[in-house]
């Protein structure tokens, strides 16, 4: 199968977005091509409300170029779910957040959820979108207060936080199993495991995981939550 | 005080932006000020989620238009509320939707609400929004099968509608308030009432009620939940 | 339009009721007459469910005498909105609690709210009524530990009170919003909102403006669930 | 052990008090004597919000003089619970409502309930109390639509109605368990579980075990959440 | 009447049947006749999931077996009712847990309650249930981190512990009822309550209420949700 | 990886066996090995309960045992999850479950969820286990009314029943997603999402795919809140 991984934001260099594509490659199983495509326009990183809004459109686009194209699925690069409702909407083929994603086998293994994100000014739409999935007050979420572009620079200072954060909340909240909520944490999640002693979930791999099940199962979002939007004149 | 009601699709013409205009002069306090101003790109009705995506980007323009001119308030003149959360992060001024607006006067005077909406494609966004304010199995949501468009150009015909869905509600549902949550039924909502003797909400007036009420009280959204953006690239 | 303000207690003197008066003038739009009635037995002041019960039949009669009188809406004195139930049951017009009233305008600009009330005895009622509006985790009630007639004495005191509180909510509990319930608050809103720097809702103004609205809209509460009380003997 | 039976309404003559007294005396346990007493002032009968509130202050004076008589507890004689919760704050002994009582043992034994009730007016007032206790889509309430009083005139005829409501319910709500949720229908729970085949709870029988329990269980309301009201002057 | 208790478990002496016996029988009412019986295999103590799944078995036959021998209910002896729902399916007569019954004896009279059990590894399980009855912000439970078999053999210090939680909880969680929901604590609950001054529940009492007024009452579990078990060949 | 699928019923046969081997083996990502195994003794099919009971100890020594030999997940072959939180307290190894499996699959793709079961007594307890992942209103269930031994047998004459039932549910229950909720339905999802054009989703390949997912990401069930149980005596 041929799975579109959709980098929502205008910044990543190659680099990162080499990193990216080694991370799903090394966890896809034989037979997943999975392709990685950057937005051209938008935002350069989404967080707040407004950068979703900047996102969204061009998320739309790729995703309907993908389908022409043939691709199975796509996943959208954000764990902010950036764009996801408005896209399931526009294609016939899947399409998955990794947000979404993470939250659903987060309910499979654990029961108190700690998320962990960037900024504190994060923490309310991604409250929003988590209530949706697991009732309030049985998720936890806290900020890294590092932002997105600083998180790979220091990984090892990344992830000390990290750990730090989930000891706290696995004291304090009785967290279960975490989330490292942002993408720019990907990567991390198994050693911070090992250190934390709980579940640990990485969005990327969650996400990539869903997209695999559906295409395999030969399901897609159903058309009638997201039905197709009429056709008519539309411009930016 | 000065409210600007942001007409955020394309299609009206002068005809039906001066309907607008007379309806919510006539039910201004003496001292409120209305300007309408209607978006020059990005949708011409809005009728799905992506076209909710293409229509956040004017109305945030819009807002912060506003708000550099000395606008006391806005008000998003669509009752699904399109971009509505975007909007109140960008801006300081307050910024109110009809559709939480109606909801909002609906909890004031009844339990059991019915909204009146175009198209059956239309109940599941406005499904998402209504559960943020009224638990799931209180409220109600039916089409009237009229696109858009047409609602206004056989009022007569509208009204008919209106009135026969929500005493169908009434009876199966046990509704006690209505909502006729298009802003193509506005300036209906009064003979509706008259005819199926239960309060019948008009969203054009409750937001333009609850703009009043925000601005009088000095009032905002506030900035934890809706904070404002940083600064960045962002292009379409 | 004109609107009756019912004081519920029989405690108040001249110079809180003019203070109270002068308030709701300063605020109320041109063309909204406010009179205001104390009751002339039930109870000095409402601090639990059996001054509820005390306080209830008076403003029944107050509210009853008032739609003979012609007037448009009532709004019941107290934060803690007793009576209103039975009130809104026995009139034709609407009948409007500062309590409900600042609860739906909390949801209108924020998610996370604090209350503040006199005494920790006042909590259990306040909490069944918050409930219906904004689901249990996401607001807190802390009391001020000043009994309702000394509130306005020392006025830069219960300010300093306020605000400390609020201050330590939006740390613990991310409150977003704040609410004053209790209206021997009134008037305090905006410096405290000042000080605090999250918006902060006056019951006693929430009220009105809804009272004001409704008139407006041509709204009154559903009858379905506030019907009129069958005629019969009932004494006490 | 001594419990108060309250008669919260005026308009009982003494043979139905004497019914209810041989009911309750034959499904008290050996060793509970039940006194049963009719307020004096109020209503003749509880049939609105308007009349809970009239019934209040008789019930809370015949509950703090049963409390100085050395009364182990005491039941108020209304489904609805009228009075409950003040009265419940003014004493030290443990007052029971029959509408609580019940609900907490169909949650015991079922799981979907289906609630009788007299009137259609009725229904939003006892719906508020219910979903405090049974989660809003798993109860059903339907008025058998015969007034209070003539419910005992004609017992068979109100079996048979009871009889086909509870068969409607079990076939279209998957109804499991049935109360008669109004004490005008009390003595007929067992002949009416004899024909519908599913559970069917007497309020007045579930109070008065619930009472019992309270007391051989050295058991109270807890006052943290109704604290006893502070001394003032109270007068009507 | 007969009731049976069974206790669950194969590890208590004879000393320790006694207790409960004459525990059950002080609080019982004059015509209620007990009978204490041990399964005979199953699990040494119920403290995981995989216990529970031991003691059915044995449960269920003896329920079935205490059937056919007349009894009007049985009690299952585990505060963590153990193969509840599966014995109540298996019988006609009543089957009762000691939790379920403590739970709904909690909401009779209070409405934040704490819960004391013995292992930190015991909460996820017990929260599983209570949130069936309870909504999940408004209970709390903590551990003594004392094993089940140790819990009487030093009474005193037993209740210390209790008291100790208990306060601690009144005053961070605003706890207002308490439940000692380890039957290794029953015969407890009169001193702590003493002690800490909030109602405190036996759930051993609880169940033996609820039995008693369910036989009283003519009620047992209603069959379209507990319907009996199709025969077929079951053996281990 | 290898995956245990565990058959936890005494009944099927060597070709129904067979059956479900080849359909796993069709869906498996390569370098998935899966082995059956059918545990010798419990009960024949699980349709209550009881038979839940009975079948969970052999279902926690397969699991046990799998563990031990080297398996990196267990699934649990039956689509009401009998033993579930069980067998995960027990093994440190992800284990599955069909029913947990499709209803987290079902909230990716859909909102309002129909599941078909065999007879209407299996309705409660199914109920039970959906509610903890999918809020009330939103799902619907339904029996086939054919037994889960027959289900296969006629296989074109259970497809026509299964459309049939979803085509009611997509028209009066707005369903978007079906979940064919009882193992003996297996395979034929494609066929019926074929015919009711709304996503159909089989448990045995939802649980398949995500004991996949869990074994790539290196996760498991918290063990705090499905701890290892205790070291002690149990025996049947």
């Amino acid at each position: 199968m041929k799975i579109l991984w959709i980098v929502p934001i205008t910044s990543p260099g190659d680099a990162q977005i080499n990193k990216t594509a080694s991370l799903l490659k090394r966890h896809a199983y034989p037979g997943t091509e999975i392709i990685i495509r950057k937005v051209s326009r938008g935002t350069e990183s989404i967080e707040s409300r407004v950068d979703e809004a900047y996102a969204t459109i061009p998320i739309i686009e790729e995703v309907l170029k993908a389908e022409q194209e043939g691709f199975d699925a796509c996943i959208i690069g954000c764990a902010g779910d950036a764009g996801l409702a408005a896209a399931k909407e526009a294609a016939h083929i899947p399409v998955v957040g990794p947000g979404e994603a993470s939250l659903l086998i987060a309910q499979l293994i654990g029961r108190r959820v700690v998320l962990l994100t960037t900024l504190p000014e994060r923490i309310p739409s991604i409250e929003e979108k988590v209530t949706r999935f697991i009732p309030r007050p049985q998720f936890f979420i806290y900020p890294v207060n590092i932002p997105v572009v600083e998180l790979q620079m220091n990984v090892e200072k990344t992830i000390d936080t990290l750990v730090e954060i989930i000891l706290k909340s696995k004291e304090r909240d009785q967290a279960d199993t975490a989330i490292l909520a942002c993408l720019g944490m990907k990567g991390m999640a198994e050693e911070v495991q090992r250190q934390v002693k709980i579940p640990v979930i990485d969005p990327a791999l969650a996400a990539l995981e869903m997209a695999q099940a559906l295409v395999t199962m030969k399901l897609s979002q159903a058309k009638r939550i997201y039905p197709f939007p009429p056709l008519k004149r539309r411009f930016l």
